[in-house]
């Protein structure tokens, strides 16, 4: 009746009493001062250093990812930290917590779109047709085609084309990113929307993450890694200037007036 | 009776159709391929781009903080992410929770006994008996001093040196570095333990975000930033070679096995 | 260019110098004394109170979400505390993180296949063929049908008769839960499985709350509150026999324990 | 140089296929529809079922936690909910997270307080004077006296008569709740402000739950408990009237306004 056990294994990191290794890497000697936070994060994911050309990139990628203003994340981290101040961990999760598909999903919903058209291996040539039939495919199903179009940045993202240019300086634009470009050419001519499908930064993200063979299901962990910084920036400035507790009495005012006036 | 309305400001990031601005720079121009992310994370926290030996510096501080191996966050950011597989965000936000006094209080406990201590300015030559000062405080209260010690790593934390190499060669090593020092060396004499105090990682962290200007109260965000890193990548390997499931299994067996014999 | 703004609404609560008003009612005469928590819960969620036969179905509904042992959600609510002993509060909410589809969806889903099944309204003699129609819909696009079968409690479910007892005694037994126990009876015809599908509680809860018109959108909710309380405890638990650190200790020895010999 | 393992174990709960023990009672036979939520929640942190007079007063007093308007917690709730519907239980652990010590220390806090002094034992005629050591403690450390005084509830709060009215119903009145009451009285006299620092919720709650023996540490969780339902209670209602988008629109819109203009 027993249940077979299966060993436990891990390669993240482990310590002795002089030595601290990381993904295989003495932490002291190979990694402080040699790689910066985005290569130690690929390091993390991949569990190798990234080329030169891939460090350049995939910092880029989470640069992207950073800083998005005033979001409703970066607003639920001031309110949390305005109840727990003891615990500016927990005002970050807060905000991560909301890092959920309406404003990550597209990242990944990308990845994942191209990563499974590509599955089986395809000639340059026959990605035209493949574009189609993944346009004619989210049509039918009444779908949205992630990647493509945005409410602001119009008619360009203009994240798109700088990572773009980046992934082919560096010599990482391949098959996902040209079959992302015919996806949204394709979009624009079978919606009759020319100027107005653009591949978005999520779509050129999810791209390019394709593109150094990062698997569609962890897309939203480099919006995470992103977003982390940005909420401990938005608290840097909490610090300074504070908004969250006006935030708090605006809505709690506006919200309960009915009740107030009943009452006097 | 009307409450007065503060305005509410930030400088974090806003958008037009064309363009994103983060922190006063351009993001597609002046950050994407140009700073690397722990560039950023400075930028966000402190609002100015580094300079090349801050960068030096920052990057490997947010470095050592990443990965310490398979710790209690780790663990259950695998777990959560076993439970809740379409929110890899909350799984990493549920990881975050557990990053509070026990594991990444000191660092900020070291900064602020040294924030609070060159608060008033000294000179050199008065760091040895501030830091006597600081040690009776610390002994008489029966208080343990943040910054020095550690569990594993004796006789020295072998990511301190290389943290004050780095710091002395970016020429960030000024009063903060030197009273840490001083502190340690003090509370081995005045504990009667010499060899076994040395300043520990969160210790020469607290010392460095000192040097930075960074105050002591975000230096549990420079930890909250370098493990959302190290815990997307303990969710990478547990997408390949998972264990979650197994720990859980084994956990509720045992926990559960009186019960269990008792009515078989 | 301006944006118009929506005014700002909530009949949750309010409170002016001697009084307390929650959903309507004034918290310290009508409320304190006067509902047990799960009547509270009722109120916040429908706006009125419950009755009585109400009150005893939506306690037990509640009831049954309590505690289900030492899930990954426990483990993590007991790790995460472990690190932030200061944050109870965090360490519940990390504990809650892990609620996701893979243990709390599934009343999710009842609830939806029942609620968007009898929408248009239904003759009670037309149900056996409406379960026919879920069932083989499910079967054709090779999808699990939420709400059936459980992999340690056959051949029935010890809460289901529980909870439809109490339905059936209370008055609140009618068309959600006539189609969820047809459900279950023509997927084991179906499926050629008799007696292995019976509705299991995640299905009967999401009868029950249709049955009382809770959206399915809100099911989940239901399961946190109850798994809130479930999550004290085990704090509480852990407070006087902890074993969170011996769990956290087991699996780092073992993850690391390849590294650890091959540098003895 | 083997670790030696501690045996795990629970006493939460465990199944067998055709039974659920949860802290030693049958879940089906002599919780559901016997135990009503606060029961349970009783239960679960003091292992016992509670008397009937020990039920009227725990569910009262976590009733008092349930729902205190639109806080802090209740908007990142809704919030979080935004970024991301598919994970309700995520947007409950964003509010709980923030259930610190900005609003929910106090009771803790008084908790502590009673529990500490009245730990070696007194007679009640010593109980003034103690009241009066405590306050005096305080005023010399210059602390603020938890458990006294209200921003809004003046001169009284009226949760306090209430809460100790229930619990003098139901025998539950002892040591704790008088010397609540008697350092309010002193702090009244010591500071000068008589009936301006009456016994406030927080305080009657950190008596009550003393009286009922839960350690002060556990305070927290009770908060933790009534909360959940009440930040549940706020998403039902975001999904009837919703205000997020609003608020975030608002905040975004005022914190960029300067910037915006600077570029039309």
């Amino acid at each position: 009746m027993a249940r077979r056990h299966m060993p436990l294994r891990s390669k993240m990191g482990w310590s002795s009493p002089d030595r601290i290794s990381v993904c295989g890497l003495d932490l002291s000697s190979e990694i402080l001062g040699k790689l910066n936070l985005g290569d130690f994060a690929f390091l993390e994911i991949k569990g190798r250093v990234p080329t030169p050309g891939e460090s350049l990139l995939f910092n880029a990628m989470l640069a992207t990812l950073v800083e998005h203003g005033m979001t409703p994340m970066a607003i639920a981290t001031r309110l949390t930290y305005l109840g727990a101040p003891e615990s500016l961990q927990s005002a970050v999760a807060a905000g991560l917590c909301g890092m959920g598909t309406t404003f990550a999903g597209t990242a990944e919903g990308a990845a994942r779109m191209l990563q499974e058209a590509l599955a089986a291996g395809h000639d340059d040539s026959g990605l035209p047709a493949l574009a189609a039939t993944i346009v004619a495919d989210h049509v039918r199903a009444k779908k949205s085609i992630p990647g493509i179009g945005h409410p602001v940045h119009k008619p360009i993202d203009p994240r798109t084309p700088r990572l773009f240019a980046l992934a082919e300086q560096t010599g990482s634009s391949g098959q996902y990113v040209l079959l992302m470009q015919l996806i949204a050419e394709e979009a624009e001519r079978a919606l009759g929307k020319p100027g107005a499908l653009p591949v978005n930064a999520t779509g050129a993200l999810g791209a390019l993450a394709s593109e150094l063979d990062i698997p569609w299901k962890l897309c939203r962990g480099l919006a995470v890694i992103g977003r982390a910084i940005g909420l401990v920036g938005h608290l840097a400035e909490e610090f300074r200037d504070p908004i969250a507790r006006e935030i708090w009495e605006r809505v709690e005012d506006e919200t309960s007036s009915e009740w107030r006036t009943a009452i006097d």
